[in-house]
């Protein structure tokens, strides 16, 4: 089923003002999912809706945050996210960043007590009309396991780079440091299908291709997977963005990330707060001219667009193209979402007492 | 056959002098090689020690440069290296780096018209004794294709983050790009044996496991290698190096990288000056207080040093703990050089006139 953006957003924003989120903050926390979903990244936007909402009954999220700085030098700030989410929390701490950027050259910011963020891409494209590269990361409740280890330690934190062209695109890096993210074991799951060696290990360690092994007390793999495919950068990888989101700005890290699942209770004795973001801008003119860079830009992706391709038919991507492609193609067709999407809202609509989303009007 | 540390650090400063190097450069040039050994990264140690020479008599590289900024603000500067060696410039900017995050919090320093740099983690590490988080990355000569193509236009372009710990070794999480390096496929030529699917495709675009199919045309993977395993993403990490090191400092990007064997010429029509490197620094205490973070990195890798083992007798190994177990252990026992590197440094002792290791006293 196909949904107009504009009705999805106002159904999205509806909720979480019925949530008891200020207007403002409710049209940006809807921007964020929305993002994910115009952009493909269907794990990420309306699927997680009432995913928030239950963390908020769980008197898990603040709908209402008063955000603090607890911290902060020209360059550099530590915020509080007073269990605000991150889908407005990190947009705000992005804004800082920017603004430090502009003094200074770049602006870096740590973010403890936040929840869920959304898509990192989201937060970290904020810079791009700024002439700056924007950079975010996130950790995440525990699913993957360190090289050698069958324990959840670490969630699947991704790391996302963005760099502004010229005529062309931005790039935009945006990555999950595990080899699979979970949205791609669900689509396995529902097509009752095998997923490649690498991906999962199951309960005992062993390498599973079963899409449900995960379910079944299983871990995801690093990027990189096995030691022969150098797993142990993807869990390097991880533990950079665990490091810079939770230990430097005091929030929780590894096993002790609280679950995004809100029937599922955080860890006793927490060593921090919440879950931890961070966050950076970088003015391109801080090292050279913007509209240099930008030429420089354009010439980098003409060059790797037109790199020998193995198969004739198959080009090389630049990190970010098919997602630029989906945004055009769901702005102007809809967005697909998939049956169990829209039970799942549809329950939510009766239980909030708001009306679905075809009877939405702004 | 194993050397004494400090007599081939003076051998190899011996060389650098010879060639032109002033003796301070030449002390700080031997330090950044003999990390690489000491800490087991035998690739780029002293093996490559006559490589450098070989720059230097083909005038790629210049001895005794003199480091231009070209552009500042209080949190970044771009410097051009005057085709300097990246041995001795990247620990310069690195200082700059320092010196900025003293007096703002962070400090980015990005580097044009450079040569080969030796470990990321030497530089990166710089930070750790003032108590900052250290960053470092370098691009490097074109050997690994993008996902989709056969062709060479990406260095194994690492990244390297360095966080200081407590109690405890800092972490050290220093990685090429590539799913293997060019060093792992040299023990596998030597020893006669069949690489794992997944690091090199062979010329026609083949996956293959011959370890020569790289000196045959054929190409590195991305670190995930193949789509399935997410080589998409090894292949973004890649670039985001590439564009830090070269696009926003004005150094030459992707197969415009020179080559850094001197047998072979860099292309015509270069859009950037030499190779590029990207560093920072960043102050604990910027954030919160350098204590606190110490404390919480030792609880980090206390939890993760005791995460549930797949195999009883192999535990998780804590990013950049090998490295430290080499350095100690060779620091006492000597460092093993095979015989083809000594055989290599003789000749460089005869062609250069200077004694062999053994004979050197300071």
């Amino acid at each position: 089923m196909n949904f107009n953006f504009n009705k999805l957003h106002a159904f999205t924003k509806h909720v979480f003002i019925t949530c008891g989120m200020p207007e403002a903050e409710a049209k940006l926390a809807s921007d964020v999912l929305l993002a994910a979903d115009l952009r493909g990244i269907d794990s990420h936007g309306v699927a997680r809706l009432s995913g928030y909402v239950r963390l908020h009954k769980a008197k898990r999220a603040n709908m209402n945050p008063i955000v603090k700085v607890l911290h902060e030098t020209p360059s550099t700030a530590t915020i509080d996210a007073d269990e605000g989410l991150g889908l407005t929390v990190a947009p705000k701490a992005m804004q800082i960043a920017i603004e430090k950027a502009k003094q200074v050259g770049t602006g870096w910011v740590a973010i403890q007590n936040s929840n869920h963020f959304g898509i990192a891409a989201f937060h970290a494209m904020m810079a791009l009309e700024h002439d700056m590269i924007g950079i975010a990361m996130t950790n995440a409740s525990p699913l993957v396991a360190p090289t050698n280890s069958k324990e959840r330690m670490l969630g699947t934190n991704p790391m996302c780079y963005v760099f502004p062209a010229g005529k062309h695109q931005p790039v935009v890096v945006d990555l999950a440091t595990s080899t699979a993210a979970n949205g791609k074991l669900e689509i396995s799951q529902r097509a009752n299908k095998l997923v490649p060696k690498g991906w999962i290990i199951d309960k005992d360690g062993n390498d599973t291709t079963d899409p449900n092994a995960l379910k079944n007390g299983g871990v995801l793999q690093p990027l990189g997977s096995g030691e022969t495919q150098a797993g142990h950068k993807g869990f390097g990888l991880s533990a950079v963005v665990d490091i810079f989101s939770a230990v430097l700005s005091g929030a929780n890290y590894g096993p002790w990330v609280p679950p995004f699942v809100s029937f599922l209770s955080p860890l006793p004795d927490l060593p921090g707060k919440g879950i931890g973001h961070f966050v950076g801008a970088m003015r391109i003119d801080a090292f050279r001219p913007a509209n240099e860079f930008k030429q420089h830009m354009d010439n980098w992706i003409d060059r790797f667009k037109s790199a020998t391709p193995i198969n004739i038919d198959i080009p090389v991507i630049i990190p970010g193209e098919p997602e630029f492609a989906n945004h055009k193609e769901r702005m102007a067709n809809g967005i697909p979402l998939n049956n169990m999407v829209v039970e799942d809202l549809k329950k939510l609509a009766q239980e909030l007492h708001i009306k679905w989303i075809d009877e939405m009007t702004n």
